[in-house]
């Protein structure tokens, strides 16, 4: 078995042109409200912003497919692909690239983030059945990662957070050296950036940096970000921004760290728990949502945004148009994502062009 | 809703060029002894074959996927699509092409052989999702029709059999001349060539005419036979070879036709109906069994046809062969999908460059 390094093979950053779009069918009625209706909505809306911009695939479980085809435009690709859950981020491949145009991916191991859903066998055969279904070569990791867990700017560097990848209930066998240099054969980085913490509350994913952090470009960070000094969020993205601040990248450079802020706090409410079946998660109304403008997902010539019909919206859509000034950003109301635990990004996956 | 017809569009002869062949993995134990065990394995013979020559794609259930994709080898593509049964000839699209190079599908009514088999609501499915995932248009058709109960010359000309199209298990609220017309207007031929009967026993299929002969090109056709004027199939293999040798293909060809002989017949053992569970068809010891050389496939430079340890296998090689100098014909032992009610063609699908 080699590795992407070994080979020639790298994670591109999510800036760099996409062949399309991966994502898969909310389902399951435990995480998903009123049997998943208002959740496959915001999925439809989200999907038909993507396309937008490049082929988007929905894959679904074998009794949702006839929906999902009727509820998605028809320029979206449905395809039957058994999952427990619909987080393509974290259940599919990562796909490599090489400097000839070749793409490959890596089929980390999965463990439904640590061991919180059950159960989640389906989940951990998509990253290789996507894979053969694209007729693409396959690395087997045998490490637990998720792809939400990870960003990188292309060009050697990745970013990552402590709560997740050093929690007991990924990789309890492995050290952070090891964790580093298995990051660093697969995803071919030479410069791991730790940050300590995820998103306050986002416990569901023990803190995946893509909630909290990522690139806009290599040398442009985008960071979640608070003034209040009385929110739980402040300490966490003040220790993010001091740490991305203090390091150098892959090549480096000194990291230009440009503050997103986070909208105004959400929280579940009574209507949201009572449309939940009995399952993996208690959920409990006035519980604080992991509400974050940086879970964008980045498309060919767009970007699209997280709203909230919070008053930040506005200014939170400003400072990321001005991040990519060449791409049209379009916000999709997503606060039924937020409900399952993630957002726009955990939902999607890049397939490189 | 137009018709391939009405835009140019032609189902091409099986002997024109691939992209790559599509089958189903055998599921219900009602059909497949031993819960389908041997026919799997016989099915992945085949698939193997034709993976000699062009891509296959075999389509799984969910809860068969993980078996199917480690018994097949890593080069044969295995596809998440449910399915009741595991004749893509029947399941599958119709794929035809234009004088661009562009290719679509007819997504034909399908209802499991006039009902013989239930549930089938999965396979009605199976001609759509396989557009779907090749991102290729279709033309939804309101009339019952499989792939088996067809064969095109690809230039003009079809060749079906009363036997099963005027049967009223398929469209009894259609006339000869009504069918007739839907095949000139999706299959966008001129003439369609009637024969009297399939094959005796095919009543599974209600007498395919893919099982009795076939176009090696146009203006040739192969056509089972026996000189055992005792035999069942005597009369039958008589009568089309009338029809045929009296009438003319639509470009007015008087056709050729070369005798295939049939393999002494074959009966169901006690042992092999030992191992169905009950279900759809009640199976019986000493049933003939509706053994053909002519359900082979035509792959790209290769043939893949039925083998039954038969005295007649050779022979029947030897005019195949002859047939087709320019291929390469590999036999495949296939009693076990003649069991289950079809052979090599039956079960697969081709999809044309």
């Amino acid at each position: 078995m080699s590795t992407p390094r070994a080979d020639g093979f790298r994670m591109s950053g999510e800036f760099e042109p996409h062949a399309g779009c991966w994502m898969a069918w909310p389902c399951r009625p435990d995480n998903w409200r009123n049997s998943g209706a208002p959740a496959q909505r915001a999925f439809a809306h989200v999907a038909t912003a993507i396309a937008e911009f490049e082929p988007v695939t929905v894959c679904t479980n074998r009794a949702d497919w006839p929906q999902a085809r009727a509820l998605l435009p028809a320029h979206i690709r449905a395809v039957e692909m058994a999952s427990d859950d619909s987080w393509l981020r974290d259940q599919g491949p990562t796909f490599v690239v090489n400097d000839f145009g070749d793409i490959r991916g890596i089929d980390w191991q999965f463990n439904a983030w640590g061991g919180m859903y059950a159960p989640h066998d389906q989940d951990a055969l998509i990253a290789q059945k996507i894979l053969e279904l694209e007729r693409l070569p396959r690395y087997a990791c045998e490490m637990v990662l998720e792809g939400g867990a990870i960003h990188v700017d292309g060009e050697g560097t990745c970013i990552t957070t402590e709560e997740c990848l050093l929690n007991p209930n990924r990789n309890p066998g492995l050290s952070q050296d090891q964790i580093e240099a298995v990051l660093c054969n697969y995803l071919n980085v030479e410069r791991v950036i730790w940050l300590k913490h995820g998103v306050y509350m986002d416990d569901d994913t023990s803190g995946h940096v893509d909630n909290l952090c990522c690139f806009a470009r290599p040398g442009v960070v985008a960071l979640l970000w608070t003034d209040d000094a009385a929110d739980p969020q402040y300490a966490r993205s003040h220790d993010a921004y001091a740490r991305l601040s203090e390091t150098q990248d892959a090549r480096g450079r000194r990291l230009q760290v440009v503050k997103v802020p986070m909208p105004t706090p959400l929280h579940l409410t009574a209507d949201e728990v009572a449309g939940l079946s009995p399952g993996a998660i208690a959920r409990r109304p006035g519980t604080r949502l992991a509400a974050s403008y940086i879970n964008f997902y980045i498309a060919n010539g767009g970007i699209v945004m997280p709203a909230f019909n919070a008053p930040e919206d506005a200014a939170a859509q400003r400072i990321i148009q001005s991040l990519f000034p060449e791409r049209r950003v379009i916000p999709v109301y997503s606060r039924e994502i937020l409900l399952g635990g993630g957002n726009i990004h955990c939902i999607t996956q890049q397939q490189p062009a």
